[in-house]
């Protein structure tokens, strides 16, 4: 059957495969694939136990069973006040201000970034984004025909602060600084450079956006933020900083990473009223309020205390696992052909830089050889808004078995060796 | 704080906040309040004993617990397959051919309904919709700008066929027509005029639509399909007839209404591959899949046979209400009064329609009356594309116990009388 494109709308035209369909199709194809591109966590740690005690105790309970009725749009009251409480009020600052009625639950975090984008944006608009940021919302951007502008930043990762001013009077040259709606960060543990904003670092990004004299807000996705190893990064969210009184700051979160990613239980904070409002009215058109049943088993592994206990047991076997990836990458020849990497203190993701000249892309020679070897990784241009660093690649560590983890780095290495 | 409106997008700007948020706020408000207004299935008939029982086998599977790893965006294989032959595979035709592939799983059927407009609709486009017609998707279109107009049909909201010539060619002088993208029916104990397309009607309506030059859609939201009281309704669906073999068509369909609202599992099921793939590709946007575990659950309660025991406890049950109702709204003066209404055969509503003058508004004059007795309904003007139909009410059956009905119709058969 052929339909001629005039059925669809501009979005429908424009929006394209995801780049990671094709990489779950290989997987899917050779079952003796070895995948460091999976942002997953590692099945075998799932909390089927603790996720049975507490679908029990909420069905156990007397009265109908509400928890299989629709909840409300914005979500259950005390899985969000448990949210405010546990999230914000230790923070100080403008955090402790958070309540109840700021949060909100949605379809994992990335519903609340849809929305966010929703409601900030027409086609052409400007997101401002981390260099390198998160591929899928780099494709969620082009979906939505909105521009994705790199910060000046760092080869790990880091903002330049020292060049905002000059890259903001580009902006205005171009006579795009008046499209920007928002500046985007992964703020913990980032996917993919695995770095965190330091307190002075965010600080100065805030001030900034502050201070620019025009309409613009801080989209702050703090997913990996409980995934840390040896101890919580120090900074406070966003929400804390002074001029979060006039900017318009909005903090994503999920229980998913952390806990159970079938549940599918994200959350934003939003210090703007009348934008959540906005937000949740399109929510309201989209599913008129995430599962119920999934969120009162949420709640319930929150206050059973077992929530906390499985990110106890979590922190330090993804430790150990990114460990066996840095022990296995320091043993092959990558660093001496001029590779290199920050150690994660964090998160799921090792994020490597080769020399100029490397080619990671999809369908280019190391893709190509990687394949040959059955193992894949991430291309690192998907992860940079102007589609270049082909010289980069995140590998992630989240959902392979710690056994496996030196053999697919050595194949990777060797597909390197070979294309090199 | 006050930022300025430059901060959002046309749809940001645009959104407002849904009128059955104001009603379910008075329910909160006074506990006392009756509610004929909610579109809810009763929380007392919700299956607790089945889902725990599905948990219980899901969770002590062999093998890491998948079911709490992410999913595909698609949903699952097995879930989508079970649909495909429960809901097509006995219609025949066209629908014959509807297999695994050509079915989706969502957040409930309203995300299926969201991205289906994503996909057709720019802002300014039509949508063609019966009179009346769901509220919540009313609402959903004039989010994101797209006009909806409604068919020519009969007080009872039957498609009125004869006149569809002469609507088309109104609408081509109006310079609209070209801009309808398709035509949305709930095709099934509709809501809210809880009537059926007969199988006559779809043929027409998808002859005249598949005949009109023009590239346009059906999508037909079947929620209430599984919802009858004596008999299923024979018409098979939009997805059988001839037609669809030029015709793209959606349908969507729920594991909610027919099982459990809080699981929030919807589906959708296309002919058109190529549309199909653009939907599945802005949900990757959204959600990059909807909660794995609660698609596994819904399968397990499918295929152990308790999907189809709880479908068959609950259609007597509401049947017994709907019978309550109809003999609450016998025993009013109402029908004296030149009230009109039919009575369901499956569904959860009730549609009046009083005699020109009345004024069923929010804010109105019956609409505080009945406020003062406690009871509330959703006011039918909100149910027409013009915004016309004051003389209107849909009244739910669905989440009211049984014994409160009549109390509830006399409230507001009383609030109609002392306002008439």
């Amino acid at each position: 059957m052929l339909v001629s494109d005039p059925l669809f709308s501009a979005m429908g035209r424009r929006l394209s495969e995801p780049v990671i369909t094709d990489l779950m199709k290989r997987v899917i194809d050779d079952p003796g694939l070895l995948s460091l591109a999976a942002g997953f966590t590692d099945t075998h740690t799932l909390p089927a136990t603790e996720v049975g005690r507490a679908v029990e105790a909420v069905l156990a309970r007397e009265g109908p069973p509400d928890v299989l009725q629709y909840g409300s749009n914005q979500g259950r009251t005390v899985l969000r006040r448990l949210i405010a409480e546990r999230v914000f009020s230790n923070e100080g600052g403008a955090a402790g201000g958070i309540g109840v009625e700021d949060v909100a639950i949605t379809n994992g975090s990335q519903q609340a970034l849809y929305l966010a984008i929703q409601t900030l944006c027409d086609p052409g608009d400007v997101i401002l984004v981390e260099d390198p940021t998160y591929f899928v919302f780099l494709e969620m951007l082009r979906g939505m025909g909105v521009q994705a502008i790199a910060l000046p930043s760092t080869p790990d990762g880091a903002p330049d602060l020292n060049q905002l001013t000059d890259f903001q009077k580009e902006l205005k040259a171009r006579g795009l600084w008046s499209k920007v709606k928002a500046f985007y960060t992964v703020s913990y543990f980032s996917n993919p450079s695995s770095r965190s904003l330091t307190s002075k670092e965010k600080n100065a990004l805030g001030e900034w956006l502050a201070g620019s004299g025009h309409p613009v807000a801080l989209i702050e996705d703090a997913a990996y933020r409980a995934l840390w190893f040896e101890q919580a990064h120090q900074a406070p969210s966003a929400l804390h900083f002074e001029w979060a009184s006039t900017l318009p700051v909005l903090y994503l979160g999920t229980l998913d990473k952390p806990f159970a990613s079938g549940l599918k239980v994200g959350f934003m904070a939003a210090n703007h009223r009348f934008w959540l409002e906005r937000m949740l009215y399109a929510k309201g058109h989209q599913d008129f309020g995430s599962a119920h049943f999934a969120q009162a088993v949420a709640e319930e592994v929150i206050l059973r205390g077992d929530y906390d206990r499985h990110l106890e047991m979590l922190r330090p076997h993804y430790a150990g696992k990114a460990a066996a990836m840095g022990q296995a990458l320091a043993a092959t020849r990558l660093e001496k052909m001029g590779w290199q990497w920050n150690f994660p203190t964090g998160g799921l993701y090792f994020w490597l830089r080769g020399p100029e000249g490397v080619d990671s892309r999809m369908g280019g020679a190391l893709a190509q050889a990687a394949l040959e070897r059955q193992v894949i990784y991430v291309p690192g241009d998907l992860c940079h808004a102007d589609g270049n660093g082909h010289h980069t690649i995140r590998l992630s560590f989240g959902a392979m078995q710690v056994a496996l983890i030196p053999e697919a780095v050595q194949r990777l290495a060797s597909a390197i060796e070979d294309t090199g």
